[in-house]
C-alpha cells in the first residue's frame, strides 16, 4: 500500500512528508510525494528510513491541483494521505486552508493532519 | 502510548473509534474514548481488537468539552488523536464542523481524521 504526502515547499508539507516517511516505515508501505508545486522531495531522508518514494504531479493543465491528488489516491489505492497544517496561536483566528479541507472532506481514505 | 478517540453517539464518531482500535493494535498502544455527550464505547470491540480502553469524560462545568479533549490528550502523552469527519457529497458545500476543525488546528499531536 502507498501513503500519498502532499509536495510543497512550505514547513507544513516538510513536516507531512516526515509523518508519511514514518507511517510507511512502521506499515511496511511506501510513499508517493504529490507535488503540487513542482517540488521534489528529499530523497535522502527516505532512504534513511529504509521507505520507497516516487513523485506525482498534478496534470499540467490541470486546474485543480488537489483533485488531481485525491483523483491519484484512488488510482493508487492508497491507504491514507499525510497533509500538513497550521498551528493556531492561542490568539489567532487561523482557519484551515482550504486544501487541507478539500482533501480531508473528499478523500475516500483517513487524512493525517501533522503540523510542523 | 495513547490514541484518543472522540467518543458520541454518531456515525462519525463510531468511524473514529474503529480507526483508533486499529491503529492501536498496530502500534500496541491503548485507546481512550473521550466521551463528549456521554456516549460509552463498545468494549466488545476493544477486546476482539485485543486493545486495553479507558474512558474519559469532558469536565462536568467545562464550556469548551473540545478544549478538554485536547488538554487530556496533553496530559496523557497522546500519540495522535482520531476524529471522524462527514463524507462531502460532490454537489455538496459541506463545511468541516468546528469541533473537527478546532481538534484539527489546536492539537499538538498529529490528527488522523476518517469516515463512516
Amino acid at each position: 500500500m502507498t501513503i500519498i504526502s502532499t509536495g510543497t515547499s512550505t514547513p507544513e508539507s516538510a513536516a507531512a512528508w516526515r509523518a508519511a516517511l514514518a507511517e510507511a516505515a512502521l506499515r511496511g508501505e511506501d510513499v508517493v510525494w504529490f507535488s503540487l508545486d513542482g517540488t521534489e522531495p528529499d530523497e535522502a531522508e527516505a532512504r534513511e528510513a529504509g521507505v520507497a518514494v516516487s513523485v506525482a504531479h498534478a496534470q499540467e493543465r490541470g486546474r485543480d491541483a488537489v483533485g488531481d491528488l485525491l483523483e491519484h489516491a484512488e488510482r493508487v489505492g492508497a491507504s491514507r494521505i499525510v497533509v500538513g497544517v497550521r498551528h493556531r496561536s492561542p490568539v489567532g483566528k487561523l482557519l484551515l486552508g482550504s486544501a487541507a479541507q478539500q482533501i480531508i472532506l473528499e478523500a475516500r481514505v483517513p487524512v493525517v493532519c501533522v503540523k510542523p
